[in-house]
């Protein structure tokens, strides 16, 4: 039984404790959609580092320079939450283990550790990034950036050392976005890739124009090589790839993917998926009773593919927390999430690139028999100055359904896939977005937009 | 029995004479998708002006000098359909009348008659600015802009008597688009509205944000007024209001609306609605033999209300330009045009106004019992540089289903309205708009789009 004081002065008497277990995206979410519902819990929210309530999405933009200073990410500070709502927000608090037979948990704070108990238990833990246990990796000025403390230091180490020049590991949209960052702030940059793709789909004629929008920001690029060590003293020198090349930087970033932070669940013996991450339902449950969880520790539903996925994106973590957050307060009916179709956009300097829906080894590998159709159009009226190249890839089954759409250009491509991916949502075919009504005026499309155009070279 | 020269010589007998009046976006759609699926059809074009295959939509864009010719909106030479594709495309030659019992029509061409004979007709007499009947409408720098020919007459006036002042009867997008562009050649620019919209559907906050940008570019507009004279001796030199005012003006362009070419078709004795347009089914026939009808004469199903309206709109045009031209080249089974959702976008200097499907007062005419939301938000993250604020306003039946959507801001508005667009077709709730996965980057959005924020405000 808790003692809780309201914003209004109230004393209210209450016998539910909902803790949740992350305070960025998708724990917030759940912790003040509780709170929206629920006025009585004690609502308690667990922050293993220093920072909360800030966007992660922004930290290249911050490192560019373009946005001047870390603290511009942050939304709410932890008072927002502690006085305005009373949250119970805690800081540096590392949940260690669960107990789901006594509903509890144990936690490490200050160098402290306790034990709390709760009714409901969100685990909002999100992902980390992927360190390669690579030769060197320990040295200084290699970073793998995922939240505000490793930009805190990449910060503070640009500012000491200077480097001149840079290494990413990685074309994922991360990868892409620091590229651009470094670029902006005059170091030599290069990107080196395993694969043949950026963004983990996009290869062909898509990739060549990332790739091209790169290079005329003078970001080299290579694909099909493989970093196998760092080299420095104390700090980096070189990174030396398998052919045996070395690539001479005084700042590296990784890149190379995420995974979820699912061990507290696992040994809590919560079912994983074979991604790794959390099992839930539709309303966010685990397979532990009372136990719920949301955003990029969780697998989610693919609408597409109609499997389980893991897809850690911002977007979806948000929903996932209000939805969670209302599951957790007792909604009834439970609040269902629908899923995702995998939307996803990223600038490269003035390029705009973004996908929805499968890749065409994703649609393959989903047991889809996918066919690709290509099409290139302007975003306005011929006529009409500042027109720019679209050039769309649509991937369908064989009964001509969406699978999923890839666009890059210079203007216009985060909004026009929306519409794929409404299409998506729905699960329509090319002939049926290609009947669509859009928008047109000479400034902001031709008379039949890209989003059409594409439909129609399947010959459908 | 007609010969006809291929482009690669042959030379093929042809019992099918496909006679197209008209030849702007429908007609000249129709007669190509003809000749793409019939290369042995004869094929006639008339067209009643000196001009072809030109963008309408750009004639704005000209005038305010953006755009440095009239002769860049030209899509296609005459040459090109004529050599190119065996239309025998003839200009300044107006069909006159229809004699649909013995197939074929009464022409006029250089001051001489004669009568052809048609197996299939396409009618794409488009539609006709309104002009009304006002005294001194017919004073020297009065004009009514609709096609080339009056853009060419207003653009000499104002090279010869350098018009200081204008006025822009009417606030549709035309309209708006004239305001714009006088303002950009320097003249001081009025616009007189009589009823208390834009684009005849704005009002309210939507509208006030229009008002404000055309304010911030020394654009006048009143509302409620209503223009019943024009005065001047030989040239026009002031309008005169309802109301007493005069306003001093060297150019007026009225844009009050604009009505059906379909004289021609009545005479002929085929079914109007009640629009006053031709009435079609869904394979563009009219209700007379062999007879087709495609673009701003003839009447369209709107998907929202599942009644047939009169919308005149470019892409549509030539839309049912193409299923015509499949359909009158004998298409089976036939084509069937989806109809629209009433889909349109306006640049306004640095705003974009956009619309889909109903407005409020449209929804209740048609028989809905329609609600009304609106919500503000951002087009960006809120630490990204350059957001900028869109206010949308939703229209939703009792079950929470969308009718309509209007977007006013500065990005991003007229992709964004697609998305709804998209919605309309497939007839989705709020609720259901809400669930989708769109893109997230902070360049191009905050993590919940303004489309999915607009569609939680309705509390469903």
């Amino acid at each position: 039984m808790f003692l809780i004081q309201t914003e209004h002065g109230r004393i209210i008497l209450s016998n539910e404790h909902l803790v949740v277990v992350g305070g960025v995206a998708a724990g917030l979410a759940a912790a003040m959609e509780a709170r929206r519902r629920a006025p009585a819990f004690d609502i308690t929210v667990l922050e293993k580092t220093g920072d909360v309530s800030y966007g992660a999405c922004g930290l290249p933009y911050v490192i560019s320079g373009l946005i001047p200073a870390l603290e511009r990410l942050i939304v709410h500070t932890p008072e927002y939450f502690r006085e305005r709502h009373q949250i119970n927000l805690q800081l540096n608090a590392e949940a260690l283990e669960i107990f789901p037979a006594k509903s509890s948990l144990r936690v490490r704070q200050d160098g402290a550790e306790r034990e709390i108990g709760y009714t409901n238990l969100v685990l909002a833990t999100g992902a980390a990034a992927i360190c390669p246990p690579l030769p060197g990796h320990d040295l200084a000025g290699v970073f793998v950036l995922r939240h505000m403390r490793q930009a805190r230091q990449l910060l503070a180490y640009m500012h000491e050392r200077r480097p001149e020049a840079a290494v990413i590991v990685g074309a994922g949209y991360i990868g892409l976005e620091l590229a651009e960052a470094f670029a902006h702030r005059g170091l030599r940059t290069t990107i080196i890739e395993a694969s043949d793709k950026v963004m983990s789909a996009l290869d062909g004629r898509l990739r060549d124009r990332v790739v091209e929008e790169l290079r005329a920001h003078n970001v080299e690029i290579n694909f099909g090589e493989r970093v196998v060590a760092f080299e420095g003293h104390g700090q980096i020198e070189r990174v030396v790839t398998e052919q045996g090349r070395a690539v001479e930087a005084q700042i590296i970033s990784i890149g190379v993917g995420v995974t979820a932070n699912a061990a507290l669940a696992a040994n809590a013996g919560l079912e994983l998926g074979a991604s790794g991450a959390i099992v839930v339902d539709a309303a966010q449950r685990t397979s532990a009773a009372n136990i719920f969880a949301a955003g990029d520790c969780c697998e989610v539903l693919h609408r597409v593919s109609g499997r389980r996925v893991w897809l850690p994106l911002g977007q979806p973590a948000v929903r996932q927390g209000w939805i969670t957050g209302a599951n957790a307060a007792g909604a009834q009916p439970a609040l269902r999430y629908a899923g995702v179709v995998g939307t996803n956009a990223v600038k490269v300097f003035d390029l705009e690139v973004a996908r929805t829906g499968l890749s065409h080894s994703e649609a393959q590998d989903a047991g889809f028999e996918a066919a690709v159709v290509e099409d290139e159009d302007y975003t306005r009226a011929g006529y009409y100055p500042g027109s720019a190249k679209i050039l769309t890839r649509l991937i369908h089954d064989q009964r001509g359904r969406l699978l999923g759409a890839q666009m890059v250009g210079r203007e216009g491509v985060a909004q026009r896939i929306d519409v794929y991916a409404a299409a998506l949502h729905v699960g329509l075919t090319l002939e049926e977005i290609n009947r669509f009504d859009l928008a047109y005026a000479p400034p902001f499309a031709p008379t039949i937009d890209p989003i059409l155009r594409a439909t129609k070279s399947s010959g459908q």
